[in-house]
């Protein structure tokens, strides 16, 4: 390609400009925050709430079968403490605890980037319920942000399972977060998921738009 | 313009591939990630430290003239408390909370993202030093993310002092922070700042690098 990059420059630009105009053609994501929590194996919820205990849902999240429930836990690592940490439900087969880069300071465990289920060499902590402890090898994370996505939606924007994409958000602190995953299923409901520190670092609140940039 | 999106689309993304050949060109920006702080009026330090007290500076921080203190306060607010926060000199004209939103929580402050100085209409808190306490009507904020520029590099760039930019980061948490303000003086060495909200989201550590698309 033989063209200078100052005119290539204003090729963009004024590329651009011309996509803007068409801004409702967006996909607008509701994105949600999720707050540190817990999702616990069936043997790790008997050990910290007792023998055939089951999770209590107190509130319906997003995503079908999701809810927040009335059990919280202790985390605790080697530098601290944090209690009253919500557990998910329903029980997975794997319990996996879910932190920012800021609680990770706090519990002094320095958790990596992963998709939820990667656990994979994460570093563990100690779980403190009301009738028990659990020492977990590993299983602390960050999870990666990401975005719930139908299948008929996925199909119109051409997007494929575990693609990554790029998606902006509105407003004084506006950001566009690159290498998003996007998990496609005919069970999802279109949601985005933040942790708090990328929420608090752009601005949103639970239940405000994002953009999708294909 | 006559132009399909989709044709629009093609040469946008031709043109990008080209300017991302040009990446060596990109303007490489030091970032330091700015904790929790406070500056202090000399009323304010003499309240909290004594009659005639001076701060102890125990580090130089990159901009010229600016140092951490040996001083640190604690940051009282209607929910919470935060301690050891470190004071930063020399002393200024107007006493300054800079916090992150999520140490708004701890405190029950909502501090607006506002530029350094600007200090109209934010909430207050209470300071408590080793001799004393204040009572701050206002002055508590979270910083709006910037860039210290020197005039010469500014030039080169054709950057004018207030101006917004849009910077990228590198690595897994990869962003492009939009909205940067860019602060040009002959003064300052080239820097940029976010807080610990910012850094956490973004997987920024002092000293890394991020690039300015101009």
């Amino acid at each position: 390609m033989d063209i200078s990059k100052e005119l290539l420059k204003k090729i963009v630009f004024a590329a651009l400009s011309e996509l803007e105009k068409s801004e409702s053609e967006k996909l607008a994501i509701t994105v949600n925050v999720s707050a540190r929590h817990v999702h616990l194996s069936r043997e790790h919820l008997e050990i910290l709430f007792g023998k055939n205990h089951d999770l209590t849902p107190i509130r319906d999240l997003m995503q079908p079968g999701e809810f927040a429930a009335k059990e919280t836990v202790m985390v605790i690592g080697p530098k601290g403490v944090i209690q009253n940490v919500r557990v998910l439900g329903p029980v997975r087969n794997k319990t996996q605890v879910e932190i920012s880069k800021t609680d990770g300071y706090t519990l002094g465990i320095d958790a990596p980037v992963r998709q939820s289920g990667n656990t994979e060499d994460t570093p563990g902590c100690v779980l403190v319920g009301p009738m028990g402890a659990v020492r977990l090898e590993e299983g602390v994370i960050c999870a990666l942000r990401h975005i719930h996505m139908p299948e008929d939606i996925a199909r119109e924007w051409n997007i494929s399972n575990n693609q990554f994409v790029k998606v902006e958000t509105c407003g004084k602190r506006r950001v566009i977060f690159d290498k998003v995953l996007v998990r496609v299923s005919p069970k999802f409901v279109l949601e985005m998921h933040v942790d708090t520190d990328e929420a608090n670092a752009a601005g949103i609140k639970n239940g405000d738009k994002v953009f999708l940039i294909s």
